[in-house]
Parts: structure tokens; sequence; C-alpha cells
């Protein structure tokens, strides 16, 4: 078979179809099954566009309204899978958490093998999601077994109710409903290119989601806002960060949430979460935080022509709800579920198992030594 | 960037270096590190081979029995894990249960951000997968809660062992070291590849494995073995199994077992496991499984050219050692964790993060519709 050599990381090469996702197209950014996402973060609600994502179009009034009602009966988690989470110490990491909540889920409510219930199985993790985090660590962290059902009409809603305890502001709300659009999907990253080569052997959407989750976990993937985060936190004021980044640029210091490995302009998310952190700012009375972010983010372009990703003023906006910053990249997989989960479903629709071949640079063919003759 | 549109599945395409292992190079069938599989299986132990594919050498006797004293006392199971396990019902899929111990013991045993305990965790999970998957085996089936800990200087006589409440003869002990020694490693299988997209973002070891277990799950890549165990024991004799075998060719149904995406002309493991297969079958007096396996084998390459692969006779071989159907997956695991762990090491010592590109097939750039106006 003729074999053909791909650069490092398979950088540039194109590994499949899809209709899911376009990023850094010409004047367009990104797009979700051809929608901008700007046009999305304004006037989509996350269930709406997980949605689109995961059937193809968006939903009517009725369509959307039968799909809010299936993800809130979906919030309630089996005993067993509970008794697995208060298990789990409160040290362990927030992602180690998140895939052992859905393998443990694969368990006890395992899809069907020919797939006919793809979708209750995408749906029911999309509602579980924050459950699972939510009671983990309510309980692990403050001795508490939460009720996981509520009667919140979004999934962003419902997380920061189980968090504090309460249902969250309409502000609180919408920025949760933006940042879980903004993160949706992003094309074949790392995570959503392992569900799919996990989904190619046909395996269960568990396993393909759980898999993932793993992926998302590597400080190269997500877990970039979490880095934001603690860079940020470490200033007093917008010129201490000027200073401070100047002086890390000059040790060339690594500085998370700059720069993409696709986009060369912009990150067309930025401005989006960025807007949403402003008005986060205002409302709790913010005079550091956002201050030092924009000041970091010019710094940054100044210096460096670099700009920020997504995930930066993310950071400052999670914070300003009260998140714990060990919480953000979970709910990066509440909300890259959809585009997981769409992908594994268009990986089975068209489907070849991905088995790539190596180079080898091993020994030569070599006999077997016994053990006594060996040094 | 220019990009480069490679076959459905990267076959054929290089997506990658390793030292580990050659598949179906000419003249030589199936090298790990240089050693060809029919040495190995007939004068390695499993341990020997785990250690030469995880620290790139064949170990001196004092390396090797450092090395199984390690194995051995990795055995045990947390608490914690043992619980969760306990919350697995019988009904569940086995790998489900092999997918969610490994990510569990993540919660708990949690590798270290600078992989510097990379080999203890690897060497954890190889010693504590037969544990684990008899651990829940023997709780959901027959309510015992076993002791994990066994003095069997083997991993395959550990399996037997817990499988069978009593340590295993040397013939058994013997077929699950061959056996063990056959499944290890395959190159750039797609779980693997799983294991090394995960690496690439530099999560860590029980993620990367975890996944790897999820992509094994799928039926066009592990499973194999169960297939044929499914196939052969439909059959009374050879003769019925060749009539029976015929109808099936006519009908065009599909037989597992046979052929093979990379071999094509033999796969070097069949005739080894054959061969043991055979032994075993006149250990226990059987004349039913071993004939009909070979009246099958004689079938399918009188008709199709196919070839026995090295599922096929795994299937009589590990059900004349009593072991039941559901947990052959789970051993190829057991095995197989060797080759996951040391491309996680090969591909961490030289990374780059896998991100390849998606040809774009969906629709043009469309405006948002309110869903009052949708149809």
């Amino acid at each position: 078979m003729a074999e053909k050599k791909m650069g490092a990381g398979l950088r540039g090469m194109v590994a499949g179809e899809t209709a899911l996702c376009t990023v850094g197209k010409e004047g367009t950014g990104l797009t979700y099954r051809g929608y901008d996402i700007e046009e999305l973060a304004e006037k989509a609600r996350f269930e709406e566009v997980a949605y689109l994502l995961l059937h193809g179009k968006l939903p009517t009034k009725a369509e959307l309204d039968a799909y809010i009602a299936k993800i809130k009966k979906g919030r309630g988690l089996p005993q067993a899978l509970k008794d697995a989470l208060e298990r789990i110490p409160a040290e362990a990491h927030p992602m180690d958490v998140m895939r052992t909540g859905a393998s443990m889920l694969g368990n006890l409510e395992t899809e069907a093998e020919d797939f006919s219930d793809q979708d209750d199985a995408a749906d029911r993790l999309l509602a579980a999601f924050p459950s699972i985090i939510c009671y983990w660590y309510q309980f692990s962290h403050h001795g508490k077994r939460i009720e996981t059902e509520t009667d919140d009409e979004s999934i962003g809603a419902h997380f920061l109710h189980l968090l504090h305890g309460k249902a969250p502001n309409e502000l609180h709300a919408r920025v949760m409903n933006v940042s879980l659009i903004l993160y949706a999907e992003h094309e074949f990253n790392a995570s959503t290119f392992t569900a799919r080569v996990c989904a190619s052997t046909l395996s269960d959407m568990h396993s393909c989601i759980t898999g993932a989750i793993g992926s998302l976990r590597g400080p190269l993937h997500g877990g970039a806002n979490e880095k934001a985060m603690a860079l940020i936190e470490q200033f007093s004021s917008a010129e201490d960060a000027t200073k401070g980044i100047h002086g890390m640029l000059e040790r060339k210091e690594k500085i998370m949430g700059f720069g993409h490995a696709v986009y060369t302009e912009r990150d067309p998310r930025n401005a989006i979460i960025k807007n949403w952190s402003k008005k986060l700012a205002e409302e709790v009375g913010d005079t550091a935080l956002y201050p030092i972010s924009e000041a970091v983010e010019s710094v940054m372009w100044n210096e460096k022509k670099l700009f920020a990703n997504a995930d930066f003023f993310h950071a400052s906006a999670y914070n300003f709800m009260g998140i714990p910053t060990k919480l953000f990249t979970p709910i990066f997989v509440m909300s890259r579920l959809t585009g997981w989960a769409a992908h594994v479903k268009e990986q089975r629709a068209k489907n070849r198992i991905i088995r790539p071949n190596a180079e080898y640079v091993g020994p030569e063919l070599q006999s077997y030594v016994p053990i006594e003759e060996r040094s």
C-alpha cells in the first residue's frame, strides 16, 4: 500500500468531512451549520444551538419546547452514579470527575448497539453534566447531597442554580447561555477528533464522549481559561498588569489565552465574551479584574500582535458569576458535548474505521537474548 | 495553509513515528521493538514484553524480578474504586466496566502533571486491570467481594486465579501468558491512535487509557474473539460447521475472526494461538470446539482465501480455560494496555498536538431566522 507521510500533528491535513462547522474561513470567522457565531450568540438560546448541531436545523417553537422539556427531565442522576461521585475526593481533578461521570452513566444507561437511541444518549448527557459536576462539587467540598432537578429553563441557569443553591439573575443566565454557545463546536480539534476516532470503531456514545473529555483535559487543549484566571489574579491593577506582562514577555514566560492554532487575525468569540464580561464587571462593581484583563490584552497586542482568544475574557466573566476556577473546563464540556455528539453522529452516518499507519523508526529485526545473557 | 486531503479513515497515511512495532512488514510479520512475535511468544514472559515495550529493552533478571514484584504489589484496589464497581450491574458491558475502572482510578491516584510518575501509572493499571474486572464480575454475578491480591507470579495466572477462585495449572498460565503477548501491541490501530491523540494534548495517562478502552470497545475493533465464540458455539460438529459456514457465505453473512486490515497473507499470531488451543483441547478432552474451529478455518480459506486472524482460535482457547465469553475483550485490554502506555510515552517524548482539518461539506453562510418564522 502506498504510504503518504503527513506533518506532525496532522496539521493542515484533511482527515474527513463535516457539515457542522467552519473555523477561520475568510470573512466568516466561525459558523455552526452555516450560521455565524456572532448572530447565534446574540439571538439564540444554547438549547437551540444544541438542537441545530445535533439535528441539522434550527428547531421550530414546538420542537424547541419539546427539546427543553426533555432536557429538564434528564437532570436527575441514578443513585449508583451519585454513589460513585461521592467516592471521588475533593482534591480530584474536576475533568476526571466529568470523565468518570460520563463513563459510569454508560454502565447504567448503555446506548443500544444499533444506535437507535443515540439522540437520547446525547441529550441525557447534555442534561446530566451540570448535575454530575455540581453533585460531586457540593458533596466533596461542602458535604451536601444536593437535589439535582431544578425547574430552570436553560442549561446555564440550571448549572448556576446547583452551584449557588439559588436560581441566577437574568444577566448571569444570559452570559452562561452565550458562553455555552461560544464553546459548543470547533471542527476537528483534538477532543472532537478523539470522539470521531472512537466513533469510527462503532463504539457507543458514552465511550466517545468519555474519550473526548480525556483529551479536552490536556493543558494544550482545554483549561486555558483557568490559566488565564490564574494570570489575571496575580495583578492588583491595570498598571500592575501592564508592568507584569512586560516582565513576563521579557522572561519569555508562557501567557495563556492568546493566539490560536487556526485563527490568524482574531478569534471571533473574543469580542462577544469580552462585551459580556464588561457588563458583569459593571454589575458587580469590579474595578480590578476587568481593567486588568483589558491591560493584558492591550500589551499582548501591542508587543506581540497576539489577539485574545475565546478563553481570555471567559476567565473574568466566570469569576464575576462566582464560579470557582476549577469548574471552568467542566463548563467547556457541558457545551462542547453538543459538538462532540454531533460529530459522532456524522462519523457513524458515513463511517470508515480511522486507522492510520506509522513510520517505523525502531530497531531492526533482532534475536531474543536469554535473560541470563542480558546486560 | 495548504491542505492535503487524505483517504477515508486515514488508510495508508503515516500519522506519526513509532519505534514500538512493525505490522505486516515483509518477512517479519509482527515485531515488538525488533523482536519477532513468534520468538517472544515462545520464549518470553508477558511481563518481560511489557517491560520491553514500556522501557525500550528486555529486562535483566534483576530488573524483571523487581518489575514482577512491583506488579504484584499493585493488585489491591482502593475501597472507593471497589465501591464504584459494586454499583455497576451484572448486565453492564464489561468494557464499560474496564473504562470506568480506569477512569475512577485516575481520580484516586492522579498522575503528576509533569509525568514524572508515568511509569508508575502504567504499571499500576497493568497490575489492577485483572483485579478490576474480576472484582466487578464476582460481585455482580455471584455476590462475592473477592480479595484481589494474590501471590501469582504472572498477570495471566493472577487473572485466572481471581476468576476461578484458585491458582491455574501450568498449561493455563502458559496459554494466558502467550495470549497476553500476542495482543500487547499493534502499531496505530484505532484504540492506540485514540491514546496518542489524547496524549498529544498532554492529558494524563488515565485519560489516554480510558479513551483507548472506549475505542477498543467498538465492534469494528475489539470483540472479534467474542463474535468468533458465538459463531463456533452454534455448531455441533465439524461437519455441521462446514455446512453452516457454506450457508452463511451463500447468504453473505459476516463471519468474524478472518482477514485483517493490515496483514494480507496471514496473521502471524494465528498459528501460535491455534497450537495452544489444540493443546488445551487435548487437555479438556474436547471433541467439538476445536474441530469445529478447524473446519471453519478450512472453509474460509478454501472458499474465500481468507485466513484466520489472532482472534479466531483465541475463542476456543479462552473457552477451554473456562473464561466467560463476555470477558474476552477485557483480557485484550489487560494486554494492549502495555502498547497503549508505551505509545503515550512515545507521543509525549516528541509531541505536537494532533489537530487535523476537515473538509467542509455543510450549508453556505445563512441568516438566523427568528423562531416564529421557522417551519
